[in-house]
């Protein structure tokens, strides 16, 4: 994308006028109805999700890739069609300034890369979609908003569950208190972890265990729910297997207030398979999900019956959305300060672990 | 029950061998196979769950009452058949001592006279059942405790939920390791309380709000199926109506751990209903309860499907149980300890919620 197309298209009223009218597609001045994906980290989320996802879009096209391993490149370029030129990798990343075939990249690494692709892509002049956790810090996510910010360029992370049918349906029952104001919520997430070797269980790049992995779509859940930021934490971890879990957490649970009085309890593990729900305790009813987080077949139920909502492909719909926001123009609801919310609500789990201290939660500043 | 009959009931084995000879049920030194209770306090528990239990219990016989509404006396000596001289009042409660009919009372008052109750019981020469909590603080408890010891009387705390086939069955999943070692228990239990005036909701009354009344039955599923006691607690309390909430506890949530590093998260409120279960998480698969504490219809699942048992009458089992303890001179597994430690962790999550801080729970001296 140029920068006299990215000026045009950033004049969103006047795009908006235009396609309502109907301009002829095929007009130089064709105002532009994808926006064009490559994809950064070739791992199993991007192979088996994310890629397949990228079919499905209607707004969001994949065109390129980044990967550090030169033997997926033809696999990839043969499988999805991808033009030599859109193949980088993680050295040869900042010349993608000079690519303007590709509008955003989506960074799907381990954790602690985040904030520099994050940064480096914005640079590059790339609006930024980045998996979560955002980072491995709140001092990173401001740093990657700030990038953004500086380069204006888009942020968004990868919150999947936020455009979910029946995660958003939740929201409703919530926030219209049909049931009444909320009074509690019970959440967790967690899974039985395999590969002791992988870089999920290596502090450096994860930055965490469970709770960073997993446990952030419970606290998720809590706060789109009540749409509040928890006001103070205690919480506690368990460790069973020391050897496999000598850098990063096992077991996490936590508990959590909201200003309006909601009383939270959370759970996340890497040690056991089968907590993956939330539970909304209102003053004349319940409703939860259960399981609540999977790719798919997201199952919900209220005091009054099922919820019985489409399944939709959650990747898709994120992408189409930021893809979106980006064609008119306006802030992704799962922005940076999102992230950096969770963060610094992550931060304050581990520092009460650490020290024993209920934690006050910071505020982004 | 004269002291001669007492003692010679105390002698257990002798007795034992006696019942297993078949000595006949005529002769003046026929075993005793039945037990007297007397029910102290005839509220709604009492009326509606204890004294139609007692219709159905084996070992245990209702012939007595201890009421402070006189009223109530003609109700329920023409109900249960109670004899005249079995009826006593709170202040004559202590003349007890001469009535041979009684064997047991059961405390069934507000929290704050389970003490007193208990203790004057067992100066009188009565075995002890005592509801839930066992007293206000662990301080009491260890007084009734000593005084029952001093006296030589029997002391059980109405833990129902300990007889239940369900909660049994789950133990046994827990303690067998069924589905491998226990890393993490969610229990909650609460209901939206009614009547402000009630003196659930008076401190000095039941020394506190919903972790007091039904958030201990989360606790014991926690201590009952793992069989280890707290380590350490943090929780929190939110108060949405402090004026109906002035003096006790409306929703708390607290984080415990075991020694074997099983990671619980809990429950309790008295300003929803709907949360009454617990699910314990293994490494490989989990099971749980829902409901889980009500007095009938408890219903349970795990990994390998629903654990579907029999539905008993969990007071006349309880009940039963402990007249088999008197009969057969062994303690309680619903022990005097037992409401102790229970007490030990109330105090430690109340102690969190004030401080902030991480609690380590007292262990018994």
């Amino acid at each position: 994308m140029s920068l006299d197309r990215r000026t045009f298209i950033e004049s969103s009223a006047a795009l908006s006028a235009i396609a309502t009218l109907g301009a002829p597609h095929t007009s130089a001045a064709e105002p532009k109805s994808t926006v064009n994906f490559a994809l950064v980290g070739l791992g199993s989320l991007s192979t088996n999700q994310i890629a397949p996802a990228l079919q499905k879009t209607e707004r969001a096209k994949l065109v390129g890739i980044v990967t550090g391993t030169p033997a997926k490149e033809k696999i990839w370029q043969d499988k999805y069609g991808i033009e030599q030129k859109n193949i980088y990798n993680y050295d040869n990343f900042d010349k993608l300034v000079d690519n303007d075939d590709i509008d955003v990249v989506y960074i799907v690494l381990p954790n602690s890369m985040h904030k520099e692709f994050t940064i480096r892509g914005a640079a590059a002049g790339k609006h930024v979609l980045c998996e979560k956790p955002m980072a491995n810090s709140s001092a990173d996510c401001q740093a990657m908003i700030d990038a953004c910010h500086q380069h204006k360029r888009k942020l968004a992370v990868g919150y999947r569950c936020q455009f979910e049918p029946h995660h958003l349906h939740c929201r409703e029952l919530a926030r219209s208190q049909a049931f009444g104001a909320l009074k509690a919520i019970e959440a967790g997430f967690g899974f039985k972890i395999g590969d002791p070797n992988q870089w999920r269980l290596k502090a450096n790049m994860a930055g965490g265990g469970a709770l960073m992995d997993v446990g952030i779509y419970a606290l998720q859940a809590c706060r789109f729910l009540t749409g509040e930021e928890p006001v103070a934490i205690t919480a506690q971890e368990t460790k069973t297997d020391p050897q496999k879990f000598a850098q990063v957490d096992e077991t996490i649970t936590w508990t959590m207030t909201t200003p309006s009085g909601v009383n939270c309890y959370c759970s996340t593990s890497y040690a056991f398979s089968g907590i993956n729900r939330f539970n909304a305790y209102a003053e004349n009813g319940q409703f939860g999900l259960n399981p609540a987080y999977s790719y798919e077949g997201i199952q919900g139920s209220s005091s009054k019956g099922p919820i019985k909502l489409p399944q939709i492909d959650q990747f898709a719909t994120e992408m189409d959305d930021f893809a979106k926001c980006i064609l008119e123009d306006h802030p992704s609801r799962v922005s940076g300060e999102e992230g950096l919310r969770d963060l610094l609500a992550i931060e304050a789990i581990y520092q009460s672990i650490r020290s024993g201290q209920r934690v006050n939660v910071k505020r982004i500043a």
